[in-house]
């Protein structure tokens, strides 16, 4: 994509050096809307808005919707204000939404004054809804039939009222006071005889999503079932929107990525990696690597209170970070296991007692063969072949032992930190992730000195 | 979801013991095939064919294309030929093909058997793509259109082969020899007049993805233009299949939970957590845990060689682990930000300079500030606070000073290590996941006895 683009670009740029600006557009109209924003990204800030008139006004709304913020602001800044409208009337009501979200205040006011009066009202509407939740991401914007139409009707209106809407694959049946009867596909509309009753072919065990619900968990669910898109009710059942497929994977895709940002200990940008400056980028990272550093105090404690054991027998030393790894892998193991478990709704909080039964079982079985396999290469490598002479069969049973024992605590610290914060409503991948190497640190450490001291006796 | 599914299996429990089938029949008609699947998983064995059988075909064999392979194989077990056949005959092709690559060669036989020859043909075209490729997850039943048919042709063609097809929202133009030529959506052919040739109203910009594509890439693709389905095309430019947006996301979420499980040194099990037995786990989690136990050998190995400098200076110990967390922490960030971003496609090799460039920035950063933070804690806390004396400003500078370039070389190698493995053709969450930990540990160390002995003269 990206040495297409280079080549795109130069192609552009030699195109517009000679005023060929019919030739750039006829090159443009070859990309998805998706490309072409990547293509208009790449070039200078005073020729963006140049190239972006010259596309056809309905391409236009669609590449403007796939642009980053910064371009879009750049090009209203530029938008005369029959420009701004035209664009705006293109735009569903879900990405004026967005858009709004996402620009300066002064540039917000310039965008309601020139939207219509009824989107104005929607996008109020939606943006009264809480961030994250289903509420925020639905569009209203869908096709609504009444139980009483026949399937040619039904046609009809589509065709009257299709070009609007954001999809008319899925089509909603209500009453007059809007609450939700059922839907049908267009699918099932095709297939039926043009005199069927809506009422007779409608689906009406219709799972449907509130307002307030998570939006994560509605995308999941939209997955889950195959939906192309998931009607929205409010609190009387009344239908209020639809969340489209397209969204739904990307509040997967988004949510996706701060899971695996959580558990590295970043703070969620909303940027891609390129886009996000070096300033931003140490904010995101440095707040979880200061609290982790400091954190490693207690680590630092462990080991002064047992500084009179390593100076006795200072082979112990040598095996610290492979048991604290060693910990720290396993338990990370465990927690990722049940972070995305819990975040594809797999487990839940009822399911701890199977998955500690499990996960005890699992941490009796490695710990046992990494035990065996550590005494062997002590016994083997460490003593025979590299002649060691420290390390004694007492000494390699103090290591082994409390490697058993540190695989055991880490997988079990690991399955029971995601599941409880889970259920304290905390995020299982900001409490689970970076912690846990921290805890589990410290637990092998007073888990192998206790060791040490009592078997060797120092 | 689990405790509604508790409440409906104690129903049926009651309403199977009264023998009181059509209430039960009733009742699982309320929920959504996923549902269904999930709910007849939780009946005892000898109980799940008898239920089963109460679903109307349709939905049964909906239900069947939602449950676990196990469960799968139990039915057709319990399958006369012609209740097979029936089940058959209602899947797609591409579920057909998922079906038979679960099911033991015994079963796979008895599937072909009752296969009508057309769906083999198929299956067995399917059945030779590699695993992980376009080819291997598309379906062969879309609707293909003529350009010379009128929208009315094409409405007609549709009404009358459309109940057997994957998906009809999305129809694809092919010439006689199968080339394909452009799309139209079913919206474009409701908004369209009758007499409107195919010709005139396709697209004929079409995305489409080779059979041999990683599967991975189609999805993403999907996922970037809004698709809700992706034509799916052989060398020659013919169409051969598609692959539509549910399929799409199943991807996305294998592929990301694939990722998680490389990253934390998990062998992917294709199983959902608590369906994996015991043992399973264990093999997927125990070969990386005596990997990196083992590769811990080279840390021993720096350790012992400073033996001398620890034992003379030995306030060093106490922040061993504190360095070797930091360095992991940071290595992490920057690799998991990378790893992500790589599989987003928003990254790829060529970016490399500017990856380089800005980590080295954020690394130059985060490290100061970090070793500033360090060397004010230790003058203040463990200096002034817990009068450790041991602690001077020389033995402060030597940590602070190895702190900052331990957070750099761990960022460095962090943003590398995916960025060249992406390079090689190999997994970068396989690769940078678990040994960055590793790679860090003895960069760290190593860096922190250089300058101990370095500075400290020891």
């Amino acid at each position: 994509m990206d040495l297409e683009n280079n080549r795109v670009m130069e192609e552009i740029e030699e195109l517009s050096i000679r005023k060929r600006w019919h030739e750039i557009r006829d090159l443009l109209l070859l990309f998805e809307p998706a490309d072409i924003a990547a293509i208009l990204a790449e070039l200078p800030e005073d020729r963006l808005p140049l190239v972006y008139r010259l596309l056809p006004k309905e391409l236009a709304a669609e590449v403007f919707v796939e642009m980053d913020p910064e371009e879009q602001e750049l090009l209203i800044q530029s938008f005369s204000d029959t420009e701004l409208k035209e664009v705006l009337d293109e735009l569903y009501v879900d990405d004026t939404v967005d858009l709004i979200e996402e620009m300066p205040a002064s540039v917000v006011k310039r965008i309601l004054r020139h939207t219509d009066p009824e989107t104005r009202r929607s996008v109020n509407e939606i943006l009264k809804y809480p961030e994250d939740s289903a509420g925020s991401i639905m569009t209203t914007e869908f096709v609504d039939l009444k139980r009483d139409m026949t399937v040619e009707d039904a046609i009809k209106r589509i065709r009257r009222t299709g070009v609007d809407k954001e999809t008319i694959n899925i089509c909603y049946v209500t009453d007059p006071s809007r609450h939700l009867l059922g839907l049908v596909s267009i699918r099932t509309l095709l297939l039926a005889d043009q005199d069927d009753v809506i009422e007779e072919i409608m689906e009406t065990n219709v799972i449907a999503a509130s307002t307030m619900e998570d939006r994560e968990a509605v995308a999941q669910d939209l997955s889950k079932y195959d939906f192309l898109a998931m009607p929205i009710v409010d609190d009387e059942h009344r239908l209020v929107g639809i969340v489209t497929i397209d969204d739904a994977i990307d509040v997967i895709e988004e949510e996706t990525t701060e899971d695996f940002e959580h558990m590295a200990g970043i703070n969620p940008t909303d940027k891609p990696y390129l886009r996000a400056g070096v300033w931003e980028t140490v904010k995101s990272r440095i707040p979880w690597l200061l609290l982790l550093m400091l954190s490693a105090t207690f680590t630092g404690m462990v080991l002064s209170i047992f500084e009179d054991a390593l100076a006795a027998c200072y082979v112990l030393t040598l095996f610290i970070p492979m048991l604290m790894d060693t910990g720290g892998n396993s338990g990370n193991q465990s927690s990722v296991a049940l972070i995305r478990s819990l975040s594809l709704g797999e487990v839940n909080f009822s399911d701890l007692p199977a998955v500690l039964w499990k996960e005890i079982r699992v941490a009796v079985t490695c710990g046992a063969v990494l035990a065996v396999c550590n005494f062997a290469k002590l016994m083997l490598i460490d003593r025979l072949l590299l002649q060691n002479s420290a390390i004694t069969i007492t000494v390699a049973a103090v290591i082994c032992l409390a490697l058993l024992c540190t695989v055991f605590c880490a997988k079990i610290v690991g399955c029971l930190m995601p599941m409880i914060s889970d259920k304290l409503g905390l995020d299982p991948a900001v409490v689970a992730g970076p912690f846990i190497t921290t805890i589990v640190d410290v637990l092998s450490l007073l888990i192998y000195f206790r060791f040490a001291t009592w078997v060797l006796g120092i």
